[in-house]
């Protein structure tokens, strides 16, 4: 154990966590085939249900977001499929090349800081039949947001499935599955739920649902993983300890409310954006599309990404996100989903300020916390 | 939360986990591209070939069991290749459904409670042309220890790799595999090693992991897995508390010394067959391969098994399995290795003595627990 407890823990996931949930976590050990852990997964499912505000099917699988995603795609496509990937950040590439395994992928890019042009999607969409159609609803990669609605309307209009990487979307963005025509939704545990990393929950519209195939998948096996989860059962050993917390930070978001937590997830974004703006700094992404859960920050001029986050981690105990792939040394990014809080983000951008000062860059010093402060007494 | 934490939990996994594993569990979020996860996953590799007894390549999943299963059959098999399934318990035969996803599966089978005949192995190897053979080491489900090493020299003979299910084996049993020629090798966490239920380790030889490919797999891409750990790296976001507490689990076991847990195992399992003997009850499987990790003992005429279990869950806390598929009813279950105390196993053995007598079967009062505690005096 080299470093100290980060005090500050801004990373787009995963997120600091609830005292509560780690309690939850580190009981002794259960039989998952007994009676306790069945009301367990009962209150899972249910919650699970009311994360995604849906009606539909749900599963929760041990394995981490990228495991949800392949449940899904393995589910609803075989390998002849044509499935389109629109993409414009890594983890839409990502999900493209996991496409690739199990189906026939085309990817759609559009340049990263960009949001998915619905028309384009469109399209290509005219231009060939597709089985299925992936987005990365919100990529934290660019910390941008697509038009959620709008393309799900498109792809509705051709008969496609939509499977939508929501890993760091559900729980703090407005989401209304059902009534956009979702077919599979995709969550991680350590995103907007603040819970650990290592489980994924997948929700399914009806027609998916009734569409699920396994011939291409074994432990990402999403009808038994649904099927199993109604009865209050797991297909295999579960990840028992991530179940417990899982649940408790289900039961913490349904105390706050998932309307509740998707405003203050908003208001904290907003606040961010102001601190940024007020240390004259630029968001990456077009800041028409600029995400709620997670902010990516270009670097000023002259301040060098290792150095910045070596100091921050450091000296100031705080810790943010470098760029990955060819953002690499280009932006900072920092989460403020979950439980984040705007304490959280002030002590965070003290720091910030703190380091940026020592790194030469100038500006008003206090200028960003003074932004989130204000907003933070704004109602 | 309904059952009280059980005082005696005699689970053949998972089992129950030293307070050092709980506390490491329940630290607040990590940066998992972080410096200090990065020491930790070097520690988890060098003390997960420690466990293996191997020089090779291993891999530490975020799933159970059998994501590394099919992690291992997704990377050494393809679609078309033949696979032989030695089939002679639930667990063998849920292997073989799951080679049947991903390549042509045969299985040959025994009767449960039998052990694998590695002469009937070598016929079926002469007759087909086999790219590779699976074996469940370690039949849980029947509490029974197959001859590896007398397989694996069948096996080994044939060009063939050999696919093992180690994963209530490992850590547990005597093991040589790089000497006895097993190509890959799976454990789980909650097993031998009393870490949490949710990870699943591999071990490669060098043949096996010259061939890995990835085809036909991206959450359990073997060979991503193998080469992230390489460098300290997961390829997917990985389920950080397990890992602390795998990590802990192994060093625990490294302070025991591997050997001298193999040791203790078998001595625990040799004072639970004397009990069961004494006590007049039948193991199910044969007894020349009666496993060290697991006793599967056969109800007496007159005891039901799902009030045998009840009253030792409610009115003594003690949790031990039932039988699964057509065993279920039949026999009952209990796991010996981890951390398991000569003290677990005899306030155990006084609980099912006190169960028995309660359902009227007739035997010396005390010789059960009499049985144990000579064993554990005995050097």
């Amino acid at each position: 154990m080299t470093d100290p407890p980060a005090d500050v823990f801004l990373l787009p996931g995963p997120v600091r966590m609830d005292p509560r949930v780690l309690r939850a976590m580190a009981r002794p050990a259960m039989n998952h085939r007994g009676p306790e852990f069945k009301e367990i997964l009962a209150d899972v499912r249910t919650l699970t249900q009311y994360v995604f505000g849906t009606k539909g099917e749900v599963a929760v699988l041990s394995g981490s977001g990228t495991a949800g995603l392949e449940a899904a795609v393995t589910g609803l496509v075989r390998k002849d499929d044509r499935v389109l990937n629109l993409v414009n950040g890594k983890f839409s590439q990502r999900f493209h090349e996991l496409c690739g395994v199990f189906a026939h992928a085309t990817a759609l890019p559009f340049e990263w800081g960009t949001a998915v042009d619905p028309k384009k999607v469109a399209s290509a969409m005219e231009a060939g039949a597709f089985r299925a159609v992936t987005v990365c609803w919100n990529e934290t990669s660019t910390g941008l947001t697509n038009p959620m609605a709008e393309i799900a309307k498109v792809v509705k209009s051709h008969d496609a499935f939509l499977i939508v990487d929501g890993i760091t979307a559900v729980g703090g963005l407005e989401n209304q599955m059902d009534a956009w025509g979702i077919d599979a939704l995709v969550m991680g545990s350590q995103k907007c739920l603040a819970a650990p990393a290592g489980l994924s929950a997948v929700a399914l519209s009806k027609r998916a649902y009734d569409s699920l195939h396994s011939d291409t998948s074994f432990y990402t096996n999403l009808k038994a993983h649904v099927d199993a989860l109604a009865k209050q059962d797991t297909p295999y050993t579960p990840a028992v300890p991530l179940f417990l917390a899982f649940r408790e930070a289900l039961i913490l978001l349904k105390e706050e409310g998932l309307s509740n937590r998707i405003a203050r997830t908003k208001r904290l974004a907003e606040a961010a954006r102001a601190a940024v703006e007020a240390l004259g700094l630029e968001l990456f992404p077009d800041r028409r599309f600029a995400s709620n859960t997670v902010s990516a920050i270009r670097y000023p001029e002259g301040v060098e990404d290792a150095k910045f986050r070596q100091i921050l981690r450091e000296r100031h105990r705080t810790i943010v996100a470098g760029g990955q792939d060819h953002l690499k040394g280009r932006i900072f990014r920092i989460g403020h989903m979950g439980i984040c809080t705007f304490e959280d983000l002030e002590v965070g951008f003290r720091a910030i300020e703190a380091t940026l000062a020592a790194e030469q860059y100038s500006f008003s010093k206090g200028v960003g916390v003074e932004a989130i402060r204000a907003r933070s007494q704004s109602p």
